[in-house]
């Protein structure tokens, strides 16, 4: 079958790789429709991640194809949107919602690889759920943001405990950053305050249903969020990016007793001062988002058009044609690319 | 009035200091009964803090001698418990429950010093709290504790979500760590996991509802606490040191998705690993406890003599030997030491 390799940094090719097989009674096959390139594919791409012959993706939604014997809730031909983490959804850990950490869990990312016409998914039951028909054209470019990115922005924004009569502040504009202003919307924000300097990301934002631009970032970038909250800060703050100064953006930016929500992938060296932390007084809560928890809820609100967030795909190609997909991304030309099969 | 000053590192005395005067119509003078020391003084005298010239301490209870002309929730002679903080209890941060983050808040410690014969509180409304009567004297240990200690293990418990079936570990024996574990219990938790390498302290961690002792600390504590907990982790942990080991010790005792509650005051140089942190996937809160936050229903826990929290002093002298209390908990001889006036 075809998939994405990356050999190196900015080398990115599409190539035959093996067709995956059922190995375990709990896996299936699915055959992938739809997939897309993450903003995390780009750190290796950059060399900012070391990389060797990677198979890539880890966002999907397909047809189931073939079923492992201990698989019962689903059956083949469903169509599944499946989480980035693989999980059981039966241990303790997982039943707590964090699917993301489950004791069986593993990534799809690297070991997988769903830039690809196929993939084995383990634990098939508790990591795809299928969905109530055959989608809707329209509805997939949702369906799979829903995968990681969506999900993501949407743990982000219940990590921040943002809800109605609340405040919130968005660091970083990437696509995560997005879904997190659509997620609070959804979630009854009552003003949300997107951080982004870039016309075309801003005005995504608004459709999504940002109150607020700011344009400034670090010290000024508090600065505004302070000056727009009386002073007091943001009662829910969601990280995208994870960088050291987005980290202490945010954490700044925040009120005493009020909740961030950090789903940027902090990057190794990145370190928070304990001192000011403490007397910063937030609560602190994220990490790779138990997607699995949220699938059933965001698959229902796509379903019934309440959502749209596949807008955030802003370029689709072929499969075929994946090397531009992640160029196009790396120049900041599209915020998120979606691949067909 | 006679008053501890610390002039410098291990060097304490007890001095003649001006008697403090009602300033603004918000103040109350108090006539201290019962003071403190605190753990965290024990820093500027171990030479960890500058220390020049300062006026010590920031628990205390007492009897109300003359109030402002605003002050309208107590009167002269009322018996009152006061948190370390200063806090308006007013305004929007402390309406939200952070009165130590009071937008007009500071902090008693240095400026005010409680280890004194009196004391001006400002917003005296706001920061002391009325008992229902002249409390007995065997009340009164319990009802100094409720200041500081008691007040900051209890939010360290409930930043840490303890609650019923939960598990939950206590990382620091001291007495805040030890008020930890009583509020735990009280809070409902069902095994309580105390870190101490102290028999004495060992002894009233069980007495406070303590389930558990571990002995060991960093790696070999956070394998412990993994062993008890089949391999998750606790739910809750509460964190009470402020070193870079402990906070280190608490995240990785944590289970996914559970919560830690830090009122260890961190260092400057202590830094958490964002990516650790990341993966982690812990909650994490804490700082200066709002102490005024819990005092109403703490008084009333210990009025009802429901909880004995006074029993984590074990050592009393009068302020004027105030020099000796420092010594005694330097050294270790002592957990806490009452100083009575």
């Amino acid at each position: 079958m075809r998939g994405v390799v990356m050999y190196g940094p900015g080398d990115v090719r599409v190539v035959d790789r093996e067709a995956p097989k059922i190995i375990e009674p709990t896996d299936a096959i699915i055959r992938i429709t739809t997939t897309c390139i993450c903003g995390s594919d780009l750190w290796p791409y950059r060399g900012v991640e070391p990389v060797d012959h990677t198979f890539m993706g880890h966002e999907y939604v397909g047809v189931v194809e073939e079923i492992g014997d201990a698989v019962q809730t689903l059956k083949v031909d469903d169509f599944v949107v499946g989480s980035f983490c693989i999980s059981d959804n039966a241990c303790e850990i997982c039943r707590a919602g964090y699917q993301s950490r489950c004791v069986r869990g593993s990534f799809v990312a690297a070991a997988i690889g769903t830039q690809a016409e196929r993939a084995r998914i383990p634990y098939a039951d508790g990591t795809l759920v299928p969905t109530p028909g055959r989608p809707a054209p329209e509805l997939v470019p949702s369906l799979l943001a829903a995968s990681d990115v969506l999900g993501t922005g949407w743990f982000a924004a219940v990590a921040a405990e943002v809800g109605p009569g609340k405040t919130v502040a968005v660091v970083g504009d990437g696509a995560v950053g997005l879904m997190g202003v659509l997620a609070a919307k959804q979630l009854g924000a009552e003003r949300i305050i997107a951080m982004s300097r870039h016309a075309d990301r801003q005005a995504l934002a608004r459709e999504f249903g940002a109150t607020d631009i700011v344009e400034t970032r670090g010290d000024e970038g508090v600065a505004a969020i302070q000056e727009l909250t009386n002073g007091l800060g943001a009662h829910s703050v969601i990280e995208a990016v994870g960088t050291q100064e987005s980290l202490m953006q945010a954490i700044r930016s925040t009120r005493p007793g009020g909740h961030i929500g950090y789903v940027g992938v902090a990057h190794e060296g990145v370190a928070l001062p304990a001192d000011e932390l403490f007397f910063a007084e937030v609560h602190l809560h994220g990490g790779p988002a138990p997607v699995r928890r949220f699938l059933p809820e965001l698959i229902d609100l796509i379903w019934d058009r309440k959502i749209d967030p596949g807008k955030v795909f802003d370029l689709t190609l072929p499969l075929a044609e994946a090397a531009e997909g992640y160029q196009a991304m790396d120049q900041r030309r599209a915020i998120k690319t979606l691949l067909t099969l």
